[in-house]
Formats: C-alpha cells, sequence, structure tokens
C-alpha cells in the first residue's frame, strides 16, 4: 500500500479566508493526501482577532462555502486534505466559548470533520495560545487508504517539564502495532539556529515511533514574527525532502506501508520552554567572554529573513515605496543595502540625508559612496537652517534657549518630521534603523530616530550590526564602503560626539546586554564573568530606565529567541533601587 | 473568642523590596490578625519582571531580611500577617521552574511560610498570569487563634464557565462545621462600575459559606493600569467598612467565633470573564441606540480614577512638572482641567498652545480663558513661520511642495516636536490628550497629536469627554468656557476643517465604535441596530486601518473593561476584504 501526500507551505495573510479557499481549490486536484500548515484557515498568529465577531462571522461563512465546493465541484477521487483551522464551541448566548486549534479533514463531497485538536498550547514569549484556546484531550491514529497516520500540531512534538502531559508519549503508547506516518502541522516562527533544533527533534521522534515524519510550516511575515516555512519529510533519520525558506513551496513524497512497530523506549521529553530563552549566546574566550559571533550560515540566514521581513510587511500593507533615512553611519548604510537587496520589479526606494551642523563632510560623502554603489536616489535635505529657525523660535517665544539634551533630540526629531512628511508625499513606508544595542540602553530619541514603519536591525546587537555588513560586502559585492564600517560611531547631534562618550564600547555593551535580556544573569554574574562593575551597573541602569521608550517602538523584525516586542513584557514603571 | 484583623491597603511600586519590608516593621505591632494584599512582597502586575535574575535575586534576599527582621526584631504578640507574594520552585539549574502567586504567613519569631497558592490564574484581557503562574492545587481552612479562616486570592472568587473547578465550592465542602472567616488578598484592577460587581459577588459567597468575608485590594497605578482599592469588610450581607478609593488606607474589624454552617446550597458560578467584555454600554431609546450614558457617579470616579493615575505614572517615574498643548478643543481643555485639579503642592503645570494660521482667534481667545480659569500659566509658540520655513525648504530641496495630507500632518508633527523639546527644557511631563473615538480610527497623527507619556482620555469616547466636561463644570466650579464645549470639533490643520467632514458625527460614531470594541457585534449587527450600512462600513475600515497607530501609542489610563492597550492584540497586518 502506498500513498502520495502534497505538502503545502502556504503564505496567507491572517484572515483571508478567500485566498484560503482559492489556495485549496487550485492545489487538490491530485490523488493523494494533501496537508496544510497549522491555522491555514484563518491566519496565525490571531490574538483578539478570533474573539471579534466581524472575524467570527467571516470565518464561518467561508467554511460554508467550502463544505459547498466540496460536495458540489471538488471531484479529486482518492484525495483528502489535512488543514488547521479554529474549532469554535458557542454557548446559550451565541459567544465563543470555547476555541480549539484544531486540524480539519476534508473529503471530496464531504464536510469540513475535526480530526484532532492541539494539546499543547505555548503560553510564553510571542504565544498566548492559552489565552485563547481550550487544550485538546486525546491523540489520535487516523487512517486513510490503510495507511496509519499520527497527526499532531506544532507545540506537541515539543512536551517538556512545563506541561503535564506528553502527546509523543500517548501515540506510543495508542500505536502498539506500529503507525505509518507522523505529520505535524505548524505554524513555527523562525529565529536564527531553529531549523537544527526542529530536525533534531523530529528525528528523536521519528525513532521512537519508529515512522516517517512530515513537518508542514507556513512562511510569511505577520507584523514582527516571522514564518520560515522549511518543511521537511524524514525518513530512517534523514531529511529526504526540505522546502526552501521564506516563500511559498510545496513538495511531494511517497509513503508506504510500514511494518515497524514503535520502540520500547520512550522519547525523552525537552526542556524548550524558558531554558532556550535563558541561555546567553557568549563566547568563553581565554579571559574574556564576549558576544557569540554568527556564522556565515546564521548570517545568510538572518539576510535572508530580514529581506524577507521588509517585504512581507510591505505587502501587507500595502507599500511598494520605502525610504530609509541615511546618516553615514553602519546602522542606516545598512538598512539602506539590506532593502535595496530586497527590492522587487516596479518597487521603489529612495534615501534621504538630513544633515545638520554637526554632521561631518565624511558623513556627506559616504552616504553618496553608498547610494552609487547601490544606484539607489539619495535625496539631500540640510536641516541647518531649520534647526537654526527652531532655536530662535525658542528664544523668541519662550525666551528659553536650546542647549544640551533639548538641543540634540530636537535635531533628531526634526529628522523624524522631515522624513515622515516625505513619506506623506511619496507614499513610502519608512524603514527605522535603530538596533538593538540602542533600544536596549535607550540611546535614541523617542520620536526622533526611533521612527519608523518597522525596526529591520532591532533585534541585532551593534556587533552583530558590524557582522552583517562585512558579510554582505564579502558575499554580494562590495556595496558598504569600508569607511562606513570602520568610522567610530557617532549620532553627530553635537561637536565631536561619539557613542563612547556616553556608553562602553560595543565589544562590551553587547555581551553584557545579552547577559541581562536572557533574563538569566543578574548583574553581579555579570561582573563576575570579567567586566567592571561600574560599566554593568551603569548598563543595567540605563535598560531599565529605557522602558519608556520601547513601549511605543516599532515593530522589530525578530530574528532571536528573545527580542524585543510582543513577546517583552516588562512595566515601564518599577522601582529598580533595590536590585543593582 | 475574639479577633482584631486588620487590613492595609497598599501602594508598594512593583519591586520596591526594601519599601514592603518597611511598612510590614511599621504596621504590624498590634496585636492580632494583620492582611496585606495579593503580590504585596512583590508588586503587580510583573510580567516578565518575575523571571528576570535581578528581580529573583534581590527578591529572595528580601525574604531573608524580612525573615530576620522577625526572628530578632519583631516582637508584637499573639500577631500574624497574611500576605501576597512570590512563591519560586527552581530547577537543578536554578532556573524558575514554577511560580505560584502565593499567600505567605509570618509570625513573629518564625520565618515566611507559604499557607496558600492563588487557583484560578486569570488570563483574558490584560491578565497574563498563566503565562508566569502555576496554579495552586488545593484550598485550606488556617487557624489562628482558635478561628478558622478561609483564604483565597483575587480570581479564586470567580469561578466561572472558564475554569474547570470552584474554589468557594471546594471551601463550602471542606468547611461543613462552619468557618469563621473568609479572606480575599487582591490585586484587582479598577474599571468603572467594577466596585458594584465585587460587593455583590462577596455577598453572595459571605451568604454561602455564612461567615463575614474581607477583601483586601491594593492601590496603586501601574503604567496604564489603576489599582482602587475599596477594600472592604462584609458581615450579615452588609457592606459594614469600606477604605477610600485610589489611596493608601487601612481600618481595624473585630471578628468573633462564629457558629452558622454553610448552606447547603452550592455558590453559582459567575460568567465573569468573556462575558462581561462582550456587552457593549448602550442605551436603547425609542427607535435608536446611543452610547450609554455614565451616570454621575461613574463621572466622579471617572475624574477620581484620572487625577490618580496621573499622579500615579508621574511619581513613579520620578515627575514633578507637567506639560499640556492645548489646541483651543475640548480634549486638551479638560486634561488641563483635570492635571490642574491633580496637582498637589510643589508640583508644576504648564500649557502650551501652538497657533498655525489655520487656528482661529477663538482657539486662541479661549485656550486664555481656560488658563484664566485655572490659574494655569500659558506659553504661546505660534508655528506659523517654521511651518512656512518647513514648506519653503521642502520646495528649496527636494522640489515637492507640502499639499494635503503631507502639509496637515507636518503641523501636527511640528507640534509634538515643539512640544518634546519644551519638556526636555523643563523636564515636564507631556500628557497626551487623544479621546477613544480618534484613537479608534486613526483620527490623529503618529508622533503628532498622538505623542504623549501617558494618555489621560483614552479610554473615552468623545461623547464621554463632553459629559466628563460638564460634570466638571458642574460640580467643581465653572473651569471649562461653554464655547469650547459648544463649538464644533476641529483638528485646525486646513482652512474651515471640521471633525464632521472626515467622520460621523460622534453620536453616531461612539456607538457604532462602542459595538465593534465590544468584539460582540460585526458591523451587520450594527447595521441592524439602526444605523446606516455605509457609515458602519467607513467606521469599520477605519477602525482597521488605525492598527499600527495603536500600536506604537502610549500607555492609556485604562477605565473600561476593554480598553486599548496592554489587554488589547490585534494583529497589524490583516486581510479585512472578507469580512465588511
Amino acid at each position: 500500500m502506498s500513498l502520495d501526500i502534497h505538502i503545502h507551505q502556504t503564505d496567507l495573510t491572517v484572515g483571508d479566508f478567500r485566498e484560503a479557499l482559492k489556495l485549496l481549490q487550485h492545489n487538490t486536484d491530485k490523488e493523494g493526501l494533501h496537508l496544510f500548515p497549522e491555522l491555514f484557515l484563518t491566519g496565525y498568529p490571531l490574538q483578539d482577532l478570533c474573539l471579534q465577531q466581524p472575524f467570527i462571522d467571516a470565518y464561518l461563512l467561508n467554511m460554508e462555502v467550502i463544505n459547498n465546493w466540496s460536495k458540489k465541484e471538488w471531484k479529486a477521487k482518492n484525495t483528502a486534505i489535512l488543514m488547521g483551522g479554529l474549532h469554535y464551541h458557542f454557548d446559550d448566548n451565541g459567544l465563543p466559548f470555547h476555541i480549539q486549534n484544531a486540524i480539519f479533514c476534508l473529503i471530496p463531497g464531504n464536510e469540513l470533520e475535526v480530526i484532532y485538536t492541539k494539546r499543547l498550547l505555548p503560553n510564553y514569549d510571542i504565544f498566548d495560545e492559552e489565552k485563547y484556546f481550550t487544550e485538546g484531550t486525546e491523540n489520535i491514529i487516523w487512517e486513510f487508504n490503510g495507511l496509519k497516520i499520527a497527526p499532531i500540531i506544532c507545540e506537541d512534538m515539543w512536551p517538556s517539564n512545563f506541561y503535564t502531559f506528553d502527546p509523543v508519549e500517548e501515540i506510543r503508547t495508542k500505536a502498539k502495532e506500529g503507525i505509518d506516518l507522523i505529520v505535524n502541522l505548524s505554524a513555527s516562527p523562525f529565529h536564527i539556529g531553529k531549523l537544527r533544533k526542529r530536525i533534531d527533534r523530529a528525528k528523536e521522534i521519528s525513532e521512537v515511533l519508529s515512522a516517517p515524519f512530515i513537518y508542514v510550516n507556513k512562511t510569511g511575515g505577520e507584523d514582527e514574527i516571522l514564518f520560515d516555512g522549511l518543511s521537511f519529510y524524514i525518513e530512517n533519520e534523514e531529511v529526504k525532502n526540505i522546502a526552501n525558506p521564506f516563500q511559498k513551496d510545496s513538495f511531494t513524497i511517497e509513503i508506504n506501508k510500514n511494518n515497524k512497530k514503535p520502540s520500547p523506549i520512550k522519547t525523552p521529553k525537552t526542556v524548550n520552554t524558558w531554558e532556550s530563552l535563558f541561555s546567553p549566546q557568549f563566547d568563553h574566550l581565554k579571559d574574556t567572554v564576549r558576544l557569540k559571533k554568527l556564522s556565515d550560515e546564521e548570517l545568510e540566514s538572518t539576510l535572508k529573513a530580514l529581506k524577507f521581513g521588509i517585504q512581507e510587511y510591505a505587502r501587507k500593507s500595502g507599500f511598494k515605496k520605502f525610504l530609509v533615512a541615511l546618516s553615514g553611519g553602519i546602522d542606516s548604510s545598512l538598512v539602506l543595502a539590506i532593502v535595496h537587496m530586497a527590492l522587487k520589479e516596479g518597487q521603489d526606494l529612495e534615501a534621504i540625508f538630513m544633515p545638520s551642523s554637526f554632521s561631518s563632510t565624511e558623513s556627506r560623502e559616504l552616504s553618496e559612496e553608498l547610494c552609487q554603489n547601490l544606484g539607489v536616489r539619495l535625496r539631500q535635505f540640510p536641516i541647518k537652517f531649520l534647526h537654526s529657525s527652531l532655536r530662535t523660535a525658542f528664544i523668541d517665544h519662550l525666551s528659553a534657549p536650546l542647549e544640551g539634551l533639548s538641543d540634540e533630540n530636537i535635531q533628531s526629531r526634526l529628522r523624524g518630521l522631515l522624513l515622515y512628511a516625505r513619506s506623506n508625499q511619496t507614499g513610502a513606508m519608512v524603514l527605522n534603523t535603530s538596533n538593538k544595542s540602542e533600544i536596549s540602553v535607550g540611546y535614541s530619541t523617542l520620536y526622533g530616530d526611533s521612527v519608523g514603519a518597522i525596526s529591520v536591525l532591532g533585534d541585532l546587537y551593534k556587533s552583530e550590526v558590524f557582522q552583517l555588513a562585512q558579510y554582505i560586502n564579502h558575499n554580494y559585492g562590495h556595496l558598504i564602503p569600508n569607511r562606513i564600517i570602520d568610522r567610530p560611531p557617532s549620532a553627530e547631534l553635537r561637536l565631536d560626539q561619539t557613542d563612547s562618550q556616553s556608553l562602553p564600547p560595543y565589544e562590551i555593551l553587547d555581551p553584557i546586554l545579552e547577559g541581562l535580556l536572557s533574563y538569566r544573569l543578574s548583574p553581579s554574574d555579570i561582573v563576575d564573568l570579567g567586566f567592571s562593575k561600574e560599566e554593568v551597573q551603569k548598563v543595567f541602569n540605563l535598560y531599565q530606565k529605557a522602558e519608556y521608550k520601547r513601549n511605543q517602538f516599532c515593530p522589530i523584525i525578530k530574528l532571536k529567541a528573545k527580542s524585543f516586542g510582543f513577546g517583552y513584557r516588562v512595566p515601564i514603571c518599577k522601582a529598580i533601587r533595590d536590585y543593582i
């Protein structure tokens, strides 16, 4: 007995029911079993959307349309679809009472039928599934064409000490006579290094259950979260097929009747949740601790992720033009290079350089050189005169001169204002250029350089920004002038300003931040690693006080296990005197 | 047998361990039982803070200090403390493995001891407790001085269909011979009308368990969330004592041995969670549906809440000065009046009026009149010249005139920039002046009029803004000039602009929004209530498209069951074509 299995790695905008229907109608003619990702029928993550009546009404209506299509038009033979969707249970008042993250089965001529509901609901970091969903109560073996298939959903493959039961173990117990296939429908967010973990775990499960394993992941960018796809098929502990990352894709495999029985050994539990967040990414060198260097492979997947994240946000919010403010520094230069590399036919990119009297000639020359390298149109908009008009106006109207911080910030905010006026003129999407080090310590001006629709580098420390720039130069032509990479970082908001006047050097700042942001280390732990007490306390203080800025920050494309953004939830107001 | 019970309604900043210690040391001399709120030892809500090592270290250290104080210095006799705190369970690697929201008991000479852990963990709207905490497994009867006391924590009194067990019912079963007291240590956020619900429910439980009921609530503002206190004592279905709202307070009662047995009738479950969010606040008039009018009592508690919220945010972030931008319209005028009413000795308030060429003379006169009424210093900063410099600069540098939206937005952003430069000069906290109607439909400029440290009116619809202004004028002297209340709302960003050119009149807009934001109604449900299809669709569209603005908005003082902010989680990018 054999069966063709068609894996559909789709990219659906949240709530785009019509598109879900179309994808089903145009991709399910072939005989065999068609697999679509977790929550394919609704999109993911939904958050409160799944509680809102307009969403519920449209979703239920679409289910009706799908049922009608299956009953009247879908003529495929010996075919079935398994796909993720929401299973609503309503109370007497018609309110959603329980909602389950389910697998629906559709067979030509029949209606949608729930065959399985997700058992492990992730509820850490960016995941709030227990807030919305009710967990399923049992695992099943589902038969099709005489083959025994164990379907699970995403997190179900990651039983850990944080959950009270283990779906994999339950399958092993139920499948005494063996199963022919494990199928995991997923919507698993990308972070650097995650693919390896997924494959290792899938192999483990495949071995214990003595059956091949199919992992169907969605792809797409949803605000800050990226889904990398990379759906795969594992047989005999080998990855036999793997779909492309960050794009729609599909492949077909053939499954045969399998006569092996599950192993008598239990599947080991993983420690997947807090543990993985709690490990700072360090390189322990001889006497020093440094931020872990990204490998070339990791830099390549970072670059792919960022290009994809920019395009997905643009596509889903309807932008075809991009706008980047250049300072002559590394962050904005790298952002411009990445957007340029991401650009598609028919899209437009503009750079704008807004020098003040503190901007060096070098900054201008380097911005020009960069734009020439990339072939990007550079607009120059000096703010010297406007800045001085503002200074005069403050004396005229308030008799209060702009000095120190107020004079530094106003330049940054003036640039934010001009950038957004330009965006209003051209309809371009503004890319934020802050990096994770800056965001951590609040080294930015609220409503100034912190503006943007989406942040490209907000999950990369400054040291990683340098690494990525060098990687691009090395592998994609020499796009970013060396002098941009070599010059000392500066905000250029006052005479001869450099970052190092306010902050420790980045090779020290970044590992301190990684220690704190992993949640795992306290200031004194970090001092024990060899950093100076003064610097650690200074960084910790700056980090604590910048919460209000992060609170109003734009979405940051997520690249790490622990990032600022939706999964980072720390009160703005808090006493810190007792723990430094 | 009798016992004095001391209720301590405290206001602790999150993580202020030293202050928690001090409060214990200075308030627990008296004989009897001292009660402090839920999570008194840590503050609440903590979110990710409770996972961060610096926080955990400082907390555990403070527990040690408290133990030492109890063993060596605390000499009270016949005394005990019950208070909320976190109970950490660590794994082999020293990582927090389980965390419980617990009641600790402290008796002079002894160490802190956990006697109970919270069973019902709220996980809807602003609550994420299942993300961080592990639920307790049983209810207990705790004895002190021969009296039987049933302790519970906050949500434990609200069993509903969303939970699988009922702590109140478990107490009833365990307390066959009767108990002498129910104690609920709470950290229950304020929203309009919530006190009534708490009291009604406490009476119900008190009746079923045939025992008096003490409700100990914390007070304080934590970012957007307010805790109103209002701790109370119920005996024989009567509220015998109630603490003041929105301030630290305490009272003492005497409890006697109680010989009544629990009722044989089960406590009815409540339907507390989604249901209460899902009820739009409407008045159904003859043929029309309108937003529910706030009663005088509700307006008074709204005013108290806003004053408290402003002061709490200022105190916890270290501000003593306030800054409000006046437009001559109702929103900013009301904000100024409220801040003025909230002002304390030694604090400073400044208003700034920034007219453009589109600002009417009336706006200036009314701003002056308002500031005269309040005795607030008014700064005038005309933006006409700067605006025209910007217009010229765009032509000079980009050959692109500012027109339409870009010209409207730049005025709003210029005001935001000036406001924050002024804030940098004086160290004043900027109060945001947007209302809920504007925020809902995105009728504001990102980085322009949407700026601020905290939003005062962001949970009040425009119609409610009018009601509150009238209420203040009626009850607190005629502070806000009538003409401000009567004139047609306008952003004054172009010639003769009024809100009604872009939006339906507020008496129509607001109920449509309430229907949508309650999550309960779809556009077609709202049309069925008597609103025009065109208007409903227009509003729904505007609401959907403004998500990106709300995403970067400042914290909004929470007044309603369903508010924008932390408890409102809706994706920015989503397809909406299928459900309008």
